[in-house]
């Protein structure tokens, strides 16, 4: 029976809409590719992803029997509505009931969920959380913002709204830059791939960056830059590194989880930013002190030590969230993990 | 055999050291209130604390079912070992395990927690959260520190290692005060009794409160003249409650928790803060706007709301805690509350 148990998960983005069947045994069995067509308006999107939908099942539903469908959202999404609340990344879905679209042109329930969530939940049961063995953690998307997805004992912690999972939003510099949430010094300001690019062209308009003039920076391109040695490239990295740091420091402080997981594409820079990551929480959380690995406590309990690591999953992190958000919600994730 | 399920709990403090006996039906019975002999040495209290407890089982053993024997002490506490690690309230009992003196001297098996989560455990079963009808809440208590409490669904939120719930030691001000836990700018550093009395004395010797001058202040008093009109030390608390609002923002956008209760002595000053506090929070958190009290989403699902309260319980919290840590570990508190 369990190896013929399958789910149908969904990564609706702002560009691509992804809709894969999925098993526990074998992963993605197949992945249909859409576009977004935000132009086209959310009906229009909706009555894509559910005709995705039902090609899957009409194909597995015969050798397969489905666990559920997962579907992962930019939010703010609230929960358990599954109403939409003026995502930035999908202009004109303010206060959008995506549940009810959804479920009504299906004639089934889904389990839905915030994009980080779910790919937060794919790193813990199928990326480092797996590799260390652990079933809590706390992750940052580092792309065009700061996303994060808080997983403990096995599930989303959905918070009272589903809105939890909002540390990109912290405040790390009180009197910091404006962030379009309406707050000053949020951590996505200074350390998303946006972020860096940002700071790079502060840079070369106020003078403090010869060695990057120019040119148009990227992301990447910064990384790659740094690579090669550029000192200007590289403190920008620095500089995102802090306030990781800080904004990890006070995750660690708070939550004690086993693992923190930096993904995103920004995390590629992981190797530029992990010198000043650790000395901020080495500086900024003494529960991060009392449990690093090496730490006497972590020798001692290995299980009580406090990892942070970059993301084991790539880009498919959100699809294949949302692909075992089914098995999450039925409790079976763990148990079939640790068969 | 409800009405006759007792428990003993313990609140060890750095000054006094409480052991009482409890019901869910009647409270506390029985308070054996004992001095904390820190100079007589580790052993002596532990010693002092078996004794009072030896005293209430057989006061109580004919008449009474025990539902277990919950022990609250000051932190960094080690769970599941047990251990205490440097803790600043118990000089000296660095290392010990406080788990294992015990139950070897009672020969039975103890709950043990954090005084701030015990305290959080009551606020959220018997207190605030009891009123407010959530099982989840974030607690900080305001007093010579800033202790933390997280409780999810009815039980504390340990994390790995027991260490969970030290946001008392978040990052408001990166380059601020130093704290004696290793950092810089920590909540605690600008929100506890100890910060608003260095604040008006450092404001005294800078020659920026005239209005203080002259006088020793206490917490207390700082907050009289306030009070009174006394403007300077109307503005330390405000600046609490900055540092209050910017960290509450914090942990309502990483935590989505329905409640969020401000307690120990300096929220005897809640008035003084709240203002400041809640700006902050309006300005730093959007899932505390989505969610307040009033916003559309509260008023369609009160359940979602974000409350942000002072304490209900007083400096019984951590004995009370104490007293419900037994029935919370047997998974029949929040059943039994809804009674």
């Amino acid at each position: 029976m369990k190896a013929n148990l399958y789910s149908i998960g969904v990564d609706l983005g702002g560009t691509n809409l992804r809709i894969a069947a999925y098993t526990q045994n074998n992963g993605l069995l197949e992945t249909i590719l859409l576009p977004t067509r935000l132009a086209a308006g959310r009906d229009a999107v909706v009555t894509d992803m559910c005709h995705a939908i039902e090609t899957l099942l009409t194909r597995y539903s015969a050798s397969h029997s489905l666990a559920g469908i997962g579907v992962g959202t930019p939010g703010p999404l609230e929960l358990p509505a599954g109403v939409l609340h003026n995502p930035p990344n999908l202009t004109g879905w303010d206060d959008f009931d995506l549940r009810a679209a959804i479920e009504s042109r299906l004639n089934q329930p889904i389990v839905l969920e915030s994009d980080a969530n779910a790919a937060a939940l794919a790193e813990c049961m199928l990326g480092s959380g797996r590799t260390m063995k652990v079933d809590s953690l706390c992750m940052l998307t580092l792309g065009t913002g700061v996303g994060n997805g808080i997983i403990l004992n096995g599930k989303v912690w959905d918070g009272a709204t589903g809105m939890a999972g909002e540390a990109g939003h912290a405040t790390i510099y009180p009197d910091g830059l404006a962030c379009p949430c309406g707050s000053n010094g949020c951590l996505e300001m200074y350390a998303s791939a946006t972020s860096v690019v940002r700071a790079a062209n502060q840079r070369i308009a106020d003078g403090t960056a010869p060695a990057l003039q120019g040119k148009t920076w990227t992301a990447h391109s910064l990384a790659t830059a740094a690579d090669q040695g550029n000192t200007d490239a590289k403190k920008i990295f620095i500089d995102a590194g802090h306030a990781l740091g800080i904004g990890l420091a006070a995750l660690v402080n708070t939550l004690n989880l086993p693992l923190y997981v930096v993904g995103g594409g920004l995390a590629q820079a992981w190797h530029l930013m992990k010198d000043t990551i650790f000395e901020e929480l080495h500086h900024r959380s003494y529960v991060y002190r009392f449990t690093a690995p090496g730490s006497p406590i972590a020798m001692r309990n290995p299980s009580g030590a406090t990892h942070v690591l970059p993301a084991e999953l790539g880009p498919d992190a959100g699809l294949l969230g949302a692909c075992i958000l089914p098995f999450s919600e039925y409790g079976t994730l763990v148990e079939d993990r640790n068969d």
